[in-house]
């Protein structure tokens, strides 16, 4: 199913007066990256060849998907786009440091990664830990930005620092990437698998969404509708990725499919069956939809569509 | 010059009613060892081979000397112990995060650190980049905890936050370690080799001094005092530690002396000789005392005892 397919159902139709969600999707995308390539102060003394290590992973393009999350959970809360700009640099930089450390020789050891060589093929190892570290450190530099530059009040900058802090370190993202190599080594369960899909993939997401609702003050309530909307549309988001590795168009998805199988990974169509997946992917997304619209949103359907988009994707 | 003989200079002796320094030193060493222990939280569901991995290394041991650093700055300023205390165990996290990463195979590819295996040694080449990793990012959830759980206010602590952020990163230790990096490959001259003990080591001094000294509410003025004293107390540890490597007593030192002339590693005697790096040493340490009488703080003595605690050891 492609996206364009969507529009009829009417949910996820752009409103009258906005730009559509393609639109949308590449302009934060180009907003973004440009932000991106001027996140280390000029002024700084940082040498050429770091600069230059975190630059070009920084660059290496990805969907941006995660700040698509800030800015939109930022917007349906009345906040405004600019405010949302430093957390939404600062959660790519997380992303991007987890792919350079993922990519290393001693985890999954990739020499590409959409088409370019990877860090460590470029500048080498050490750099790539480094660059890597840097990254990570700078992201919550960034972070505080939304505070210095665009007044968010301090208070909510710190809570998206604690977020951030749990949910990429050893209890989220850091802690799924440990269970998931665990599994490698045939641990794996459904529940386990759960666990992987939540905390590798899915708590980034979650926080990109609690962080755009800080910065715009969401209450409690709506904090606590983004963080259901987030778990179930990362947990769909993996499931979708497991589907489209069994059965997606090659020449769509840059990657041939059947891997998963090839390196006997588990996913949820080897515990569950495709269609029961297909189901599941359904069931969380329609789920989602319910939190936010409960969620009392200033404009829920940004987030809406972004939840269709995703579970529709092929690839 | 053991530093049982500086007491004789009286301004390093302990004042009255007050533990002498050894006692200090032990007792914040105990203190921030126990809470490292308990730092990740008891209900996070966090992978067991991870909580051992970071535990390993907080537990190796080692001196302490950072959060030294804050605690002595924060009382400084009549600021209390126990405020400092979740920003003490974040700095450690994150000097140990940096050590567990330059032991590395594709860095420093060590054995052994403090007589013990390294990180990745026990636990292999994958988790300890996790390791690292992990405590990093959890040292920023500690440092949140200084308002969470002392109620340090947010903007204090926003601010301990971009400190650890800008210091730790690109343009702090981690620039410093590319830069000692690039320096084997002899690309050193005197200007490069202070950039590298700037960064590498002076810039965690400087922060925790900061720190210490932001939860205590210091002004602008002590702010800048306090940045003094680590600069100079951060260059004139590094030269000490050059010196040791090159007369020290290998049975105090616990390794062998000469290693750097071996390594080729370029050193402040290797630019200046011996004596005028002795000459600095003194030279940094008066700098630095001067910087603190003349900051305005409650009570300078601690941090005037730790200046030349550490620039007459002996290992």
């Amino acid at each position: 199913m492609s996206h364009s397919e969507l529009e009829p159902s009417g949910r996820s139709a752009a409103p009258q007066g906005r730009e559509p969600l393609e639109q949308y999707i590449a302009d934060v995308s180009r907003w973004v990256t440009a932000a991106l390539s001027q996140s280390i102060p000029e002024q700084w003394d940082v040498p050429q060849v770091l600069r230059e290590s975190m630059e070009y992973s920084l660059q290496a393009g990805g969907k941006r998907l995660r700040p698509l999350l800030v800015t939109a959970a930022c917007e349906a809360l009345g906040g405004s786009r600019d405010a949302a700009l430093p957390v939404a640099a600062a959660i790519e930089m997380v992303h991007t440091y987890s792919l350079i450390h993922d990519d290393l020789p001693a985890m999954d050891n990739d020499d590409y990664r959409r088409g370019k060589l990877t860090n460590h093929k470029v500048f080498g190892e050490a750099m790539a830990i480094l660059a890597g570290d840097s990254l990570l450190t700078h992201a919550f530099y960034s972070v505080v930005q939304a505070s210095r530059k665009h007044g968010v009040p301090a208070e909510r900058v710190l809570s998206i620092v604690e977020d951030l802090a749990e949910m990429a370190g050893p209890r989220g993202m850091v802690g799924g990437q440990v269970a998931d190599m665990e599994g490698e080594q045939g641990m794996t369960d459904l529940q386990q698998l759960q666990y992987i899909h939540l905390h590798k993939t899915g708590d980034l997401m979650i926080f990109s969404l609690l962080a755009g609702g800080r910065i715009a003050g969401a209450d409690e309530g709506q904090l606590a509708a983004l963080h259901r909307f987030g778990t179930q549309i990362g947990l769909a988001f993996q499931i979708q990725d497991d589907i489209l590795d069994l059965v997606g168009d090659e020449s769509k998805l840059g990657k041939k499919t059947g891997s998963d199988l090839k390196q006997q990974k588990v996913t949820y169509p080897y515990f569950i069956g495709l269609e029961a997946s297909l189901a599941e992917v359904k069931q969380l997304t329609a789920a989602a939809h319910l939190a936010i619209l409960k969620g009392g949103f200033n404009d829920p359907s940004r987030l809406l569509e972004i939840a269709d988009y995703l579970m529709s994707r092929d690839h």
